[in-house]
């Protein structure tokens, strides 16, 4: 059985307390890691902090080589990482195979991005008391910053943090999920094959209490946390006078009009209902059809789901496995037990074996059932008709939450309207909410989320503007 | 009768060549300017080069208060200034008062751009050859202007040279055409009273010969046209080594799909064809309407037409006047009446009374007919149907000209299909290619023109990037 | 005496609450207004909720429309409006009447801002999963704004809040300082005449408990602060999920290297360290001169401060006058007579007499001492001699703020290294660090603050990007 | 000996005029290819138009991974690649190898900026004729470009038009120097490995004759030409309607302040006045030294070109090597004798040896000697005193040239005013004019040209906008 030792500024250690990595489909122990303590912690602050005028001052060609490492050493090894990935996360291949690929372009990408750094340069003579004078903004690195990563894509929103970081010119300590650890700490050998300062990264999971100090440390510059609601608004209150975005979830809609290819709709909902049982931030978690294409919508929708392959995340033709842990399945459980209790009704799915959740279709649901209101996490999607394209605007918008919504529909005054009216922080024309690209910029509204992330977009983030007014 | 002096170099003068203008509407002359000749000429070059400093070097503060002042007088005298332009062009007032208006818009955007003229700052090191380097671009006036602008828009045509001229730190010569120099030597009296220096502004017509020198001298480092594409296209070969902008005329196309609203875009079409009596270089002169909304389109647009009022372009109902000359008017009837011979078919007007054309709509007309391969320039429209989308959109490529294009249509498919492919400067979902405003980029492609003008466009065609690389 | 009803929600309101508005010259009550309270904030945020919409979606030129008569508003009545201005703060009439100058600066530059909120526009095609797709992304307005403002400007400190509200299409409700509220709610009487909605702006005073509801209501969506840093700072932990700009002091240092014109500096810093008593955020508080030019420099800015004119803030040649109370005139000459009594020598000024505290120069301090750590917003200054360049620089670094630094010098490294290391949010070269025009980005690092304003990028703040992935 | 079929749309092929290359160190002709006639030249238009359309409309990670992949070809084959370049050339070995790096470069750069063709977003309702609108505007291939390169970067100056031409969606037809035809023709196999339309890439040397039709054809939208003023400017006046790039000579000058480090900048002047025998448009032609560090600087100059070693391009410690010709090399004979004869002292050099002209250093000119005044094209460089900086700037304005210029000061008042004055495309501060990397903005004013190259500022050159006005 593999071990893991986790990286420490630098240098590979192990510490007392050692940490079992679950495949979450054989529930089985495959590998085992370490946890960071206070100790570790404070060590990992004490050399970022060491290594921020390094960062800052390395030059560009310098910072594109780095990146372009490390995207090339995931590119080398991409099928064995996505096994390590498949096995920890419970992810089937064809999508592990595909973080991979987004995790390397979120390397190229970063790698491109720090060449572009914007500067900005003008007039400051607007009026006669800025005579003579001119104005440069240059974007300075923040410092040390501090980066907390999900376990539904271990890989690529840990890369979202720390890509961006390197090529902002700040040192990051990056903490992984406990359950999903092990491709981060893959990604680690390859970055110290790089001339990436020693002190400039640090890759472990910590326990919850020592890891707050991450949140709360002022000598950390910017926290970047990806996860649940309720932990980042938490957070947002603790981490005193340091920088922070939040990555939050949400109950991603889709509308369906009429007007559209209903076929290609079913398709791609498919894959943004069940991928990954649902486990994805922006999962479709509530669809709505125009109650002409309704029936339509529903027969197909069922058909494919059916036909979804459930088995090992490391056999090709997997398309649904288990889900992160057997907690989650059960809570899924519940909120579709209520909500038929409720008055919803199954069309698909609906049953749990061990951590195995069904791919399951709902309808006839309430806004305020579980399975609408809370983010899902799961291979649960409510499908419901409406007759007015506003009212499906108006159901999207009756969410606390406001991550991305997918609209499909050929009306230019629809696809208008949605983009004015849908509060979101993207919304996806002919394709689902769960679309992403990695250079596009990404986050949520109200409860899903503060600032963005999107490599361009994070590093804006990382950083500061500085003016100088200049004689000219 | 008002006598106009004109304006050389800061200094009103008169010179031995009288100029008589006409009222196209009473064919009577209303009053006299002044024609310069090659002395003129020659003192506006040396003198608009010996301003080139001083209006390179002025303050940003400086530049913004002298274009405000003007918009201000142009503001104060609006009224007067329309009457004065609608009997120089025959232009309706409702029109000539819109002029108006889209001048002092084209000056205050004018002064809000010299404060926003672009810099750029980046980075220099992307390899190691560019190390400890930063990199700097400011946009330098390009030096003494020569602007020559057409009778259809006698103001705001010239004020799209002569406010970015100022607004980017150039002087300039601008020629307005013979037949209405009135409106820009009214300008030329607000301008006088602002700070601009001396030899920073000429403003008179010239007789075609002695003009052509603005064209070839060497000394003049940039020439701006608007008027006709036989005339433009030749100016580029004369130009030597100075920069150009051409912006020319076209024959511009509308489509009207099923999926739209059929009066509005009846509507849109009335203003659009034979507003000024279609002598606008967007001037609305094919329109392609599907098939299955065609007969209801027609019926609105003839029943529309009839109702224009024709008459004094004083009186404030007139909706259409005469045209620029009788030379025009009857080369219009020709080209109509050749179109009949031909085939086509008139569905309304087709009849000139002296320099007054009749509204025209004309159906059942061949690609190869002037009235649809030529720019009319005049109250004259063809509309034919379609079935496919695709082949009219080919249909309006199927010219030397592509200046811009209405599409009047709801769906998605449709409007994308149509910027992707109609080979324009610009695309105006559902409404017609006449509409502009100051601040758009604005321009042609193949016959219809080289470069773009809109006032932040025109300004950039205006100076030249400078570079510095710095150490950092 | 004038009575000042309060502003909510676009009506004058009295309420049971008066405040009574001191003059800090002559120490007497000049003027009377009232105080919100619970129930009147919480009629300000339903109104202001209420008008999010029709704020969104309000036309760019009814924005500019509105804020340009804003500006003239100020413009017509600007000589009565200083003299409010300076009554109410103890301002003399010469930067009294350049606040309104500026005032006016920051409502036209919002005015032109409206029109250029930036969208983007950009391929989604880098791999093949973004194939057939492009992305625009849109700004859109945050929601109902907070926004609290201090004492020492009392106009256009709200000014850069209220302006960019509008701008960027969103509801605000102002707080003045208590000791300052007349000059905004003179504005508030101009904004009225507006078309602005009801419901789009609240301005008043609070008592500190009521008013901190706009610190934690979280139908608040944005708050943005200018005052001291503990009050700032307390605020961001008390926020909630909204967005935050903290706008707070320091205690900026200038450089005055050997290679530089010693009487512009010393002209320089003598309006950076005791306009309006030094009770500017970026007063200049430490300076540090080459020692080869020390000795010159103390002899000028010594003669200098000794000219300086104190009186009534109403008379056109008053320098200096009271400062804006009692207790801060007796907390200013404590921390004076705390550092002579651990070794400082005061070259000049030094006494209190009342409200006014002399403009004092200060020398052979220690970093320790109050009137070098902390902010001192007063007439105080240190100067000091370094011999090193780089060492003046790490003595500014030397401080929890970094808002501003100034630096004379005419030698390129020097100010590269000055813009590279200065830890600050704006380096002012050849001038003090109290320069500020109205359109640059403002705000600081470290302990100074979060997020920036200058109209352009506090609207950036102010909004949202909502992406849409469209295909093309 | 190796021959080398020319690629003509795709295919390589041979045509019945042989083309013989000589290595002008050994004056042997080492390879042989051919000469593209007008038959060729026409299918290379008619293809290249074929190719318009499925060049437009690539996906951009089609074009990213093709530009890639040329970069990869090159870098694999660095070594042999550069020995080919030397031979045609006469390049010394180490900068041959410069000239490969640089051509990745600039492949790697073109593959990166295509993903980022800017777009533009922007409201349109500026005034109520706006009202519900708003615009979009995306750059379109121009459509099918010529591109004319020139002997003395026989790869990188080709390569800085075809990578823009892929990355921004046009087909192209290079024609190389007739004297350096093979390392494009090298790049050709390259090409021809990767998924580029056939089509849309020629490659050929023609003869003057007929390639002419490159520049008159109107077919072709758009030429983009390197070399020599007298040929460029020709061509502007010969181009028609298309777009045109102009780069050309310039005999750039060099600022040696006395507050610098004599000993960098006088290595960096060898480097820049002799490197690759001054065949460089931007080699340091004029040195203008302060009067104070005159003696020093010539004595240190003198030391260094006396240790530059001529010999084969093929050896490593050759410095340099043999000009391109004997006919250049006796013209610039020539040109030093009458120099001489007209009063000029030599320093160094001064002799020729069949093509070998050796390094020389010239004083006490005049401005109107052919070393001065012409563009030089060899190893040739004057080096005069000044006693004011402004002079020095006066100095090398007082030319018809103006493409780069280097700067040594450490003032920042003179090189403000070097940045202010110089009449230049760019300004290099602290190095020399020679200073070029592939991303910088890089073109000439006056006769040096017309546009700017550099891969992102081509694109921009080779595109047009197109507008979309758009309901929102």
């Amino acid at each position: 059985m593999q071990d893991y030792p986790i990286y420490l500024a630098g240098t590979f250690i192990r510490t007392s307390e050692k940490l079992e990595v679950n495949n979450p489909y054989t529930q089985r122990v495959f590998a085992t890691t370490y946890v960071a303590g206070k100790l570790e912690i404070e060590q990992a602050i004490i050399q970022g902090k060491a290594a921020e005028k390094v960062m800052r001052d390395m030059p560009i060609y310098k910072r594109y080589e780095i990146l372009m490492q490390i995207a090339q050493g995931l590119q080398t090894d991409k099928l064995r990482l996505a096994q390590v990935l498949a096995q920890e996360s419970g992810k089937p291949m064809r999508y592990a195979l595909g973080e991979l690929d987004r995790a390397i372009q979120t390397f190229i990408i970063a790698a491109e991005e720090c060449k572009r750094i914007p500067g900005e340069y003008f007039s400051i003579d607007w009026t006669p008391s800025g005579h003579g004078k001119e104005g440069l903004v240059k974007y300075v690195p923040v410092g040390l910053i501090a980066g907390i990563s999900p376990f539904n894509f271990p890989l690529n929103l840990a890369v979202h943090k720390i890509a961006p970081a390197i090529a902002s010119g700040n040192p990051i300590i990056l903490k992984p999920a406990r359950s999903t650890p092990l491709s981060v700490l893959e990604l680690a050998k390859i970055i110290d094959q790089t001339d990436l300062p020693k002190g400039a990264i640090s890759l472990f999971p910590t326990d919850r209490e020592a890891g707050n100090q991450l949140v709360t440390d002022e000598r950390i510059k910017k926290l970047t946390f990806t996860g649940s609601p309720e932990v980042g608004w938490k957070m947002k209150k603790e981490a005193g006078n340091k920088k922070i975005t939040l990555e939050l979830g949400g109950n991603a809609g889709v509308i369906v009009s009429q007007d559209t290819d209903i076929a290609k709709a079913v398709q791609k909902c498919l894959v943004g209902s069940f991928a990954y049982s649902g486990q994805v931030c922006i999962h479709v978690q509530r669809i709505y059809v125009q109650e002409k294409v309704f029936d339509n919508f529903i027969e197909l929708f069922k058909q494919g789901t059916d036909q979804l392959k459930f088995g090992d995340p490391l056999q090709q033709e997997t398309d649904i496995s288990a889900m992160i842990d057997e907690t989650n399945a059960i809570r899924v459980e519940n909120w579709v037990n209520d909500a038929v209790s409720d008055g919803a009704l199954v069309l698909s799915g609906g049953k749990r074996k061990g951590t195995y959740y069904e791919p399951t279709i709902i309808t006839q649901t309430k806004p305020m059932m579980n399975v609408c209101a809370l983010e899902v996490f799961g291979p649960v999607v409510t499908v419901e008709k409406y007759s007015d394209f506003k009212d499906a605007v108006h159901q999207i918008n009756q969410s606390q939450y406001g991550l991305q919504a997918g609209v499909f529909t050929n009306a230019v005054d629809e696809i208008n309207y949605a983009f004015n009216e849908l509060e979101v922080g993207g919304v996806i024309h002919n394709d689902v909410p769960t679309f992403r690209v990695d250079h596009m910029p990404y986050g949520g509204v109200k409860n899903s989320g503060y600032g963005r992330e999107g490599v361009k977009y994070a590093m804006m983030e990382m950083m500061e503007p500085r003016l100088l007014v200049k004689e000219k």
